[in-house]
C-alpha cells in the first residue's frame, strides 16, 4: 500500500540512468521537472482582456447544465443566475470558488515510485485515449480489441518515458459498452503499476472504478489520496451534459482527481480565432473546476484544454497548426495564473500512417506542450489519424521523443565540468575531442541517444533492407511484447478484483451505450 | 537595378495573400518579422558565464590562421599575439573590432521585391547546402547533376516560404569541380529572382562569384550593396584555413555579406557539452567575424553556427536533439548580446528516408530555429541523411513547414475581431460556429492550411492508394516542375554573363579540386 507521495524529481545523467532500471527490469524514468523556461506566447495585457471576456461570457451567456436538476439546484445555492438549465455567474464568483483547488497533487500509483506529482514545473506524460481503431503490427486498421488494449497497457509499461498508464488506450470493442470499463481499470492495475485513470461514460462506472480502487488501496487510503485521474470532457460550446458531469459528480464525492477539459476543434465548437478560443475554454473551465469544489472543495482538479484546428476546405481537424499551439501556449498561462495544474498537447496529428506527417505534427504539438508548461499530457504517444486510431509503432516512436524532451527540461549545465574549458585547453586548435579527458568522462550522458532513429550509415542500412522509422518501431513493438513480464500483484487483491468484476459483469444484460 | 531596401514585413491574413500572388504567378510570401517572442533558454547569469570564457579561451589558447602570412599580419598590426600560425587576443580586442559590423542589412535580389532584410526580428529562410547527392523523383540516391541543381533552384523559387534561392542546393558533380561555381551562380539568377550565394571554395570562385553578380548589378551598386551573402565554414576546433579565409577576404573587400560558421558536431570538432560547445561558438566567430572588419569596416557578417551532436555509439552526427536545441538557443542568445545578425537552424535530420525520423528531427529543428531568432537559416528545406543528399520531396515538404512557422510567428491576434466575442454571444450554448457571421468573415485567412499533409478521411485516402507524405510530395514536385516558367532576364545580363562563364571555363583545364 503506498503511504508516501511518491514525489520525484528530475536528476542529472547518472542517478537517472539508474533511476531508469528497476529491479522489475522496467526502466522508468522519474517525471519531468522542468528546470528550463516556459515560453510565455501572450502578454500580460492580452491574458487580461481574455479573463475579462471569459468573465462576461459567464456573465451574459453563461453555460448549460443538461438534464441536472441536482446540479442546477447546487449552483443556485451557491449564488448562480438560474434559467431553466442555463445558469448564469456574477464576476468573479468562480474564481472565488476554485480557490480551494489544489495547485499541485500526487497521484498514487500502486507501487509507490511510480506515483506523480502533477502541477508545478512538472511534466507527467500518458498514452493515447480514446481511439475505436487501431493499426495493428501487421498494417491492418480494424476495431481494437481487449487484447489490443492489454498490449497497449504492456507496451506503456515498458516505456521508461510515459509515466503514466492511460486510460481508454483503445476501446476494447469486443467487450460490451457497459462491461469494458472493468476489463480496462484491471488491465492497467494487472499488467502495469503505474498510476491510471478510471471511467467516465456512465457515474456507474465511475462508481465501479473508485470500487476497484479501493480493493487496490484500501478504502481509507482513496478517500484521502488521488489514485485516480478522470478525464472530464466538457461539450463545446458552454456545455455540460449529465453523462460526464455524473462522473464528475461521483469522483468528486470520493476526492479523486479530474481533468476537466473543453474539446475543442477550433472554428466548430469555438470561434475561429485563438483569442476567442482562449476564452470560451477559461469560461468553461471556470465553471467545471468550480463544480468540482462545490461538491467537495480541494478534490484536485486540473485545467484542461483539447484543441484542434479545423481545415475549411474538408471540415477536417488539423493538428501541429500554429494556432494550435498558439491556444496551447495560451491556455498553459490562463492556467497557471488560475492556479489550477494544466493539462494540453500530446503527440497529436492527422495522418493516417505513422509518416513524415504524423511525426511533423506531432512533434510541433509535443514541444509546445513542453514549453507550455502542461502538467499532465493525454495522448503524449500513441496517436494517430486525428484521434481515431491508436497505433503501436507511433506510441514507440512518440515515447522515444519524449525522452528527448525530458533531456531537453533538464536545461544547460553550467557546472565547471559543463563549461568544460579544461577540455579546451587539452585540445586545441585543429585536434578532436574525441578522446580527449572531458569526453571520456561525460560521453555516456552527455547527449540524448534515440532509441528508434536510424543513426547507420547508409550502406549499412542499406544491406540491411533499408528500413523506414515505421517498420524500426514495429520490430520493437514485437521485441517489447516477447520480453514482456507482468509485475508483482498481490494474489488476495487480484482475487478481490476479478470477484467484484465478475459480480457487475452479472449483474447487467450486455447494451451497446 | 534595385535601388530601394525593399524591406518587407510579415503582415496580417488578407494582405499576406495578396502579397503570395505577384505578377509571375510565383507566389512569395514576405520574409519573416517576428511579433511572438523569443525563448529564452540560458539565463544572463549563465550567458556572462560562457562570454567570459570565450575571452579567456582567445586570450590562453588563441586559434590557427593555417597558411595565410598576410592574415597574421593584419592581426599582428591590430595587436594580436602572433606565435607562427596561432594568434592570441587580448580581452575585449575582438569585441571592440566588430562594433563596426551592422546589426541587420539588405541582401538585394534582382528582384528589389524579393529583396531580404537579415538582422532584427526577421527571418529568412534559404534551402539545404552542399549535398553531393541527391534522392531523386524515382527514388534513387545518386550523385546530383547541374539539371538536378536547376531544378532545386526553380522548386525553391517556387516555394512562398523559401525566401531565398540558397547556394550548393546539390553539388553539380557532372560539372569539374573548378568551373561548377560558374553554372551555380548562372542558375540561381537564370531561373529565380530570389537573393542567392556566392561561392567560397576559393578566392578566384568567389572573386568569379563577385564579377558575375557586377554584371547583373552593376559594379558601382555591388560597391554599395550586399547582393551576395556567402558562407564561411570555421574549421572547429579554433581553426581558420587559407581557402575560407581566402573567399572571406574577397567577399570583404567587395563588400558583400559573409556568415561565418563554426561547423560542429559536438563531442568531435568541440566539447560533449552545450556550456562548453558554446563557449568554442562564440570564440571561433568573434575572431572571424574581426577578421571581417579588419578587412573592410562596416562589411556585413553574420554570427552563424552549424551544430549537430555526435552519438557515441556510432560516431554519427544527429540533429533535432534535446543538446542540438540548447546550442541553437543559446547561440541566438549570443549573438543578440554581440549585437550581430545570426544564422542557424534548418530542416536537419540525420534519416536516410523523407521519413517520420526525418520529420521529427527536423520540425525539432525548425521550431527552436525560428523561436530561437535565427535572421538566416540555411537547410531550412530539403536537407536528409545528415546534409549527405538534397531530396526534392523533403524540400517540398519542409517548405510547407516553413508557412507554419510564419504563421506561427505573427503571434495571437488581440483585435476585437480576434476576441471575438460577437460569435460567442451569437452561437451560445451547444451550437456550432462554422454558419455564424464571425466565422463566415474569417474562415479563409483564421487557421494555417498545410498543402502537403493529407487532411481527407480514411475512406478517401484509402481509395485513392494511400498515400504516405512523400508519396505527395513527390507528386507535388512533379507538378510544380511542369508548370515551371522562368522569370525574366535582360537578354544583355545573360548574354553578359554567358560571354563570361564561357571565357572563364576556357582559361582553365578540369581540376579535381
Amino acid at each position: 500500500m503506498p503511504t508516501t507521495a511518491g514525489r520525484r524529481r528530475a536528476r542529472g545523467g547518472a542517478a537517472r540512468r539508474r533511476a531508469e532500471r528497476t529491479q522489475s527490469g522496467v526502466r522508468s524514468a522519474p517525471v519531468i521537472h522542468r528546470r528550463v523556461p516556459l515560453y510565455e506566447a501572450i502578454g500580460e495585457e492580452g491574458l487580461d482582456i481574455i479573463e475579462r471576456n471569459a468573465e462576461t461570457v459567464l456573465e451574459e451567456t453563461g453555460v448549460n447544465f443538461m438534464n441536472n436538476p441536482p446540479a442546477i439546484a447546487r449552483w443556485k445555492s451557491a449564488g448562480a443566475e438560474v434559467d431553466g438549465e442555463r445558469l448564469r455567474f456574477p464576476k468573479g464568483m468562480l474564481r472565488e470558488l476554485i480557490r480551494s483547488a489544489p495547485e499541485s497533487f500526487v497521484q498514487h500509483a500502486r507501487n509507490p515510485q511510480r506515483s506523480v506529482e502533477i502541477g508545478g514545473a512538472n511534466t507527467v506524460f500518458a498514452p493515447v485515449y480514446g481511439p475505436p481503431f487501431i493499426r495493428d503490427l501487421e498494417g491492418e486498421r480494424r476495431y481494437a480489441t481487449v487484447e489490443d488494449f492489454r498490449d497497449l497497457v504492456k507496451l506503456t509499461w515498458m516505456s521508461p518515458h510515459l509515466h503514466h498508464s492511460g486510460g481508454t488506450v483503445c476501446e476494447p470493442t469486443d467487450v460490451a459498452v457497459n462491461k469494458r470499463h472493468l476489463d480496462m481499470v484491471y488491465s492497467h492495475i494487472r499488467y502495469s503499476d503505474k498510476p491510471f485513470m478510471g471511467s467516465v461514460t456512465a457515474a456507474s462506472r465511475a462508481a465501479d472504478s473508485v470500487a476497484m480502487a479501493r480493493i487496490l488501496f484500501g478504502e481509507r487510503f482513496v478517500d484521502e489520496n488521488a489514485v485516480l485521474l478522470n478525464l472530464i470532457n466538457l461539450n463545446s460550446p458552454l456545455t455540460l451534459d449529465d453523462t460526464m458531469m455524473g462522473a464528475l459528480e461521483v469522483y468528486a464525492a470520493a476526492n479523486q482527481a479530474c481533468v476537466v477539459s473543453p474539446f475543442i476543434v477550433g472554428g466548430a465548437m469555438s470561434p475561429v480565432s485563438v483569442a476567442g478560443t482562449l476564452t470560451q475554454i477559461l469560461a468553461e473551465v471556470l465553471v467545471a473546476a468550480g463544480y468540482m469544489q462545490l461538491i467537495r472543495p480541494g478534490a484536485p482538479v486540473v485545467f484542461g484544454a483539447f484543441v484542434a484546428t479545423i481545415d475549411m476546405n474538408t471540415g477536417a481537424p488539423t493538428f501541429g497548426t500554429p494556432e494550435a499551439s498558439h491556444v496551447l501556449y495560451g491556455a498553459g498561462q490562463l492556467a497557471r495564473r488560475l492556479g489550477l495544474p494544466f493539462r494540453s498537447g500530446g503527440g497529436l496529428c492527422g495522418s493516417k500512417l505513422p509518416d513524415a506527417q504524423a511525426a511533423y505534427e506531432s512533434a510541433l504539438t509535443l514541444f509546445p506542450t513542453l514549453t507550455a508548461g502542461a502538467n499532465f499530457v493525454l495522448h503524449a504517444a500513441g496517436w494517430l489519424e486525428g484521434g481515431l486510431v491508436t497505433s503501436p509503432e507511433k506510441l514507440i516512436m512518440d515515447a522515444d521523443q519524449l525522452g528527448g524532451l525530458q533531456k531537453f527540461a533538464e536545461g544547460v549545465d553550467l557546472s565547471e565540468n559543463g563549461q568544460a574549458m579544461d577540455a579546451i585547453r587539452e585540445v586545441g586548435p585543429g585536434q578532436h575531442f574525441l578522446g580527449c579527458a572531458h569526453t571520456q568522462a561525460n560521453f555516456e550522458t552527455a547527449f540524448w541517444r534515440s532509441e528508434i532513429a536510424d543513426y547507420r550509415p547508409y550502406e549499412t542500412w542499406s544491406e540491411e533492407g533499408s528500413p523506414d522509422t515505421q517498420a524500426i518501431a514495429r520490430a520493437r513493438c514485437i521485441e517489447m511484447l516477447a520480453q514482456y513480464e507482468a509485475p508483482a500483484l498481490d494474489p488476495a487483491i487480484d482475487e478481490g478484483l476479478q470477484e467484484f468484476i465478475a459480480k457487475r459483469k452479472g449483474e447487467e444484460p450486455d447494451a451497446l451505450v
